[in-house]
Parts: C-alpha cells; sequence; structure tokens
C-alpha cells in the first residue's frame, strides 16, 4: 500500500543518501547509482515490467563489501586460465543477491578490465549471484563494447554515464525498467473577470495559431504545483499561486516511445500585465471562455472540450479538484506531496 | 493547454507510428527513436530540464531527406584533410533544424564511421544545425566510445540501444531529459464485510511483516486502472473493477534518482478466495480498518494514516475522487484516459 512503500522509501532512502554521500567521495564527487529497497519491490512487483527477459535486484549499499584500491580484490582460479590467478572488480553484493560493480575503482586498461569482467562473472556464477550493476562514465566508453561483449546489456543512461546489466540465473529477469513516464503540467489561469491566460505557442504542428492553456514539462524532482506555476510564469510573466490539480490525462508511446501524464492545475492569478517568453511563445492574452470554446480546434476534439468544461466547473465552484499537502514521515523526514480532495476528510 | 496538446500528440503521433514502421523495415524490426513535435514543444517549455547545458529539437521525420545506402549520401571538403572528399553519414532533418542519424546504415568499420561522423559533424556545423541525435544498437556499441571521442555525449538508453547526442549552436542546450518518472499503484480492495484486502510482502525492507495494501508499477504502456486490477490479482488472486482514485503520492529521488507517482486506486472485489503470489507476497487476508490502522507502523506515519483515511472516506461516501474516462480524439483515433471528478459535471 503507498504509505506502506511510502515508508519502504523514506527508511532506505536515507541510508540511499548517506552512502551515495559516502561513495562519491571516492569519485570526483561522481556518486554511483544506489536503488532503494522499496522502489526495487515496487519495480519486481510488476512483472511484465522487465527489462527483455530478463529482474536484478536493485544495488543497495546496506550489505557492501568494501572495495580494496586497484580494482582487485580478489584472487580466484581463472576460469580463462586455470594455471594463472586472474584479478576480480571491486563490488559489493546488494540486497537480492545482486551486485555493483565499483565504478570508482576499475582497472584503468580495456585488456585488464576484460579480463577482470570475465573472472568476476565466473566468481559470480559460482556464488549464484544474480543480477550485475555495471555503471560506465563517459570518460569510461571504452569499457562499453567490453561489456556489451561479455554479455551486458544496457539498461539506462544520462549525460555522463550509462548503466549496464547481466542477469545470471536461469529463471525470467526482473531488472527494474527505466523511468517511463515525463510529466507535463497545463496552468488554468482565470481572472476575476472570468479571463482565461491563454498563450499561442511558436511550434510547427497542427495547432500552429490555436490559443490554448500555458503547458510544459515539469524540471527534475519538481513538484508539479510549483512546475504549472513556473511555467505560467516563464511563457506569460504572470505569476500565479496554486489552488487545484482538477484532472489529469495519460496517454502512452509519445517521445522515446515512453508514456505522458499531463496534470492540469488551476491557478489564481497573482498579476495581470502579460510579459510573454519571445522564444516559445508567439502571443499571450487574456481570453473568455466563450472565445476560447469558440474555436474551431476545441469544436472537433472531444478531450479539450472536456477539459475546459471541468476547469470551468472548478472556477464556478461546482466541481472539487485535489489540493497538495506536504507531509513528512518520520522515518526520514522526506517531504512528499500527497494529492487528494480534502473538503470532506474533517467528517472522519 | 491540455488539450491542445492532446491534440498536438495525437495528430504528430500517427506520423510518428507510420514512419516508425516504414524505418524499421530497413533495419530487421529495429524502430529508429522518433519523436513527436508536441512532445518535443512540451519539453522545450521546461528550460531547466536541459540536460547539462545542452537544448536540442526532437527528431522528427516530417522533412527527412531519404538516405542512399552505404551509410554515403554525399561529398564535401573532407576538414581533416582537404585534399580526399570525406564520407557523410546518412541523416535527415528534424523539424528544429537538428538531424537524426540514421542507425541502420552507419558505416560498418569503426575507422569508416570515426571519418563519416567528423565530417558529418563539420558539415552539420557548416550548415548551422542544433542538436544531432546518434542512436547505436547493442551491435554497434564498438562506435560509442568514438561516438563519445567526437564530443557525443549519453541521452538515455534500454536495452538494445543507446542513444547519444551532440549539441552545435553556442547557446544553451535544450534537449529534453529522458523520462523522469515511474508509476506506482496502490490498491484499496475493501468488501461488503467493510474489510480490506491486504499483505505482507517478502522484502528486507523496515517494514517486513507489516499488513499493507498491494501496490506495483504499472507496465509500459498500461493505464493506471488496469494496472492496479493487474497487480491485486497478481498478488492475492482477487478479480477486482476499478473505482475511483482517490489520491496520488510525488516523490523524488528514488530509482535513478528519478522520481515516483503513487496513484491510489479504490476497487471493487469480485471474488473473496485469496490465492497468494508466492514468489513476491508472503501472506493475504482481508482485515478489518482497525486491524489496520492499529498496527504501530500506521500509528507512526502521518502519509500512512492520510491515505487510509481517505480510502475509508471513500468508501464511507463522504469523499470524492477521480473517476476514469477513456476520449478518443478526432485526431488519430488515439485512446486516452482523462481522470476526474464526474459528478458535477452535468451542471455546466
Amino acid at each position: 500500500m503507498a504509505a506502506h512503500t511510502a515508508i519502504c522509501q523514506w527508511s532506505f532512502g536515507q541510508h540511499f543518501n548517506q552512502e551515495t554521500r559516502r561513495i562519491s567521495c571516492n569519485r570526483d564527487g561522481n556518486a554511483l547509482e544506489l536503488f532503494r529497497s522499496s522502489s526495487w519491490k515496487h519495480i519486481i512487483s510488476s512483472k511484465t515490467q522487465c527489462v527483455k527477459q530478463c529482474t536484478s535486484p536493485m544495488p543497495f549499499l546496506g550489505t557492501r563489501n568494501v572495495p580494496k584500491k586497484g580494482g582487485i580484490h580478489a584472487l580466484l582460479p581463472n576460469t580463462m586460465s586455470p594455471s594463472m590467478p586472474a584479478e576480480l572488480l571491486d563490488s559489493w553484493d546488494d540486497d537480492y543477491n545482486g551486485v555493483v560493480v565499483d565504478s570508482a575503482s576499475l582497472p584503468s586498461s580495456a585488456n585488464a578490465f576484460a579480463s577482470a569482467l570475465r573472472a568476476s562473472l565466473s566468481s559470480w556464477k559460482l556464488k549464484e549471484k544474480k543480477g550485475i550493476w555495471l555503471k560506465l562514465f563517459q570518460e569510461q566508453s571504452d569499457l562499453v563494447p567490453i561489456a556489451i561483449q561479455e554479455g551486458f546489456d544496457y539498461h539506462h543512461a544520462e549525460p555522463g554515464y550509462i548503466m549496464l546489466t547481466y542477469w545470471i540465473p536461469d529463471e525470467p529477469c526482473t531488472i527494474p525498467s527505466s523511468p517511463s513516464h515525463q510529466i507535463g503540467i497545463a496552468g488554468f489561469v482565470i481572472n476575476d473577470n472570468r479571463e482565461i491566460l491563454v498563450v499561442k505557442e511558436k511550434c510547427s504542428c497542427s495547432c500552429v495559431g490555436v490559443w490554448k492553456l500555458p503547458t510544459g514539462y515539469i524540471n527534475k524532482s519538481e513538484e508539479i504545483f510549483s512546475g504549472a506555476i513556473r511555467e505560467v510564469k516563464e511563457e506569460t510573466g504572470i505569476d500565479t499561486t496554486f489552488l487545484e490539480m482538477v484532472a489529469f490525462r495519460h496517454v502512452h508511446r509519445v517521445a522515446f516511445e515512453k508514456s505522458d501524464l499531463l496534470f492540469v492545475c488551476m491557478l489564481k492569478p497573482l498579476s495581470s500585465e502579460i510579459t510573454i517568453d519571445e522564444k516559445e511563445i508567439q502571443d499571450a492574452k487574456w481570453i473568455t471562455p466563450e472565445e476560447l470554446l469558440g474555436q474551431q480546434f476545441y469544436s472537433e476534439d472531444e478531450m479539450s472540450r472536456k477539459l475546459i468544461e471541468i476547469c470551468m466547473a472548478t472556477y464556478e465552484n461546482c466541481y472539487n479538484g485535489y489540493t497538495a499537502h506536504q507531509l513528512i514521515s518520520k522515518f526520514d523526514g522526506k517531504l512528499s506531496v500527497l494529492y487528494y480532495y480534502n473538503n470532506n476528510l474533517n467528517m472522519i
């Protein structure tokens, strides 16, 4: 359940952050990717979210073995050349019988890495390990083809690094997929004169010239209500406060074949003078609901009309949206936002 | 505005799919990553969502140049060796003065790729192109270090491929980031005897032994309401129907330092006999709200208690959640789900 999940995440989140800070000291501020047990549980409970045919535990430092320096910390019979010992990669176990390779202490030469990776895989197989996590930073890109050659696959990447994974067991893999959704917002700003703030975007899409609500994506780790306020300010110069999240739309197969959630937020204007963002916005103005809905664009799409109906019903106080409530969990003191309809909860 | 955005996405979505199918024929079913103009607009409107200091247009086939075969389709003075012509990579323009390299026809040798990539970058710079998109499939991993060497950076990856980008202009880059959120669900299933369906998970986190609602992540392209029904069925064997999405929680910096949205769904049970998923669930049962909230676990966390309060208020008909409404846009006939509180909209 949500609360349970939140608690898991928060309690592990603290550990996560502590570990990240500690490890990052080893690597010029580049923190290793760690994952929280709850998220992992959360993810493995969704079987078909597996990456290809393969489920790995999420790396977690709960049982980390402290690595030695130099990318070599053990000797064992080399399966490739039994007559000589083989180097093993520094690594630590996660909480799911998986292994996290220490990116901070990989052998510097490609040959040494290839040899150590091969020997390490043999060792991990003997130990019946499951998911192997290998994070390679941009400056280690020459090691990517070697890892692929040894059977690793791409998992996810961001500027500066790529994460690869290897699933050992002869059973379906449950490595969690990388994040699946982008979070968009639309700001419905209506003033005391019953005028709605709308923009015309500079875009080459089919709706050029249509008056519409300001929209955008939230930033990394940004709250939905904050993102709506920011987008409206950036596109129109209008200051607002968040009132309610009145509806959201879920659509699939957009950018990168991923999915998209668009949250429609009702905002109260705190200013009236419009200053548009020349780079993105062609024009902006205050418009009546009748003029907005009067555009042919809206007469042709049910979703468009419904969303404006919902926003106007909210304005006319005959509709209840979700308000935002920031709650802190005692488990890690982490602030999280709960969106719900608050009006009647006092009755409980 | 949301409706506008939806329309953009849908109208481009159709084109996207058509192009994907066509391109995939060139490459053993591996479709090139294409992006829809709306998503791109949606993303660039969020400036701080830029990847590092770098914003590139989203590749889009609207103005694609048809590539010739063999990974070479033009000649121009080679900036590296002016005396001889240089090969250029097959590519096409996107709608934002960017370039999408054709992964299906890259030179097979690393040296030829390096030479063609260098010459192509010179050509694109002369043409004042902006964002360059280079998708490399797993079997092309030997080209990754070469692209990095030439100044490309990782953008995102999934099993089987990695996408790299290069930003040419001397201005802030607005390349959109990869998806930022995982979408989780929690199923609140309560029967006519006022008993709630709860589980004990097999996990090593701090909440071992706690009775909680079934939770999980939705699958790729799965609806929230469908994911809730599936998770409850997988974990407990109980069949349900979706009633309302009563609240959602937004938390940041979870798996991969990304964010997490957990939607709490009220479901109506259609069966009562529990069959647990032995791999994930330790135990499951029907429990009274008093016994659920009586656990110390819940007395220690405000978020946990609030969510159960909301769910019980919904059950007691003194709370209004969002219902799911599937709407089709005439622009591409694509089904999208709009979640909102429907009770009062008839008043409009």
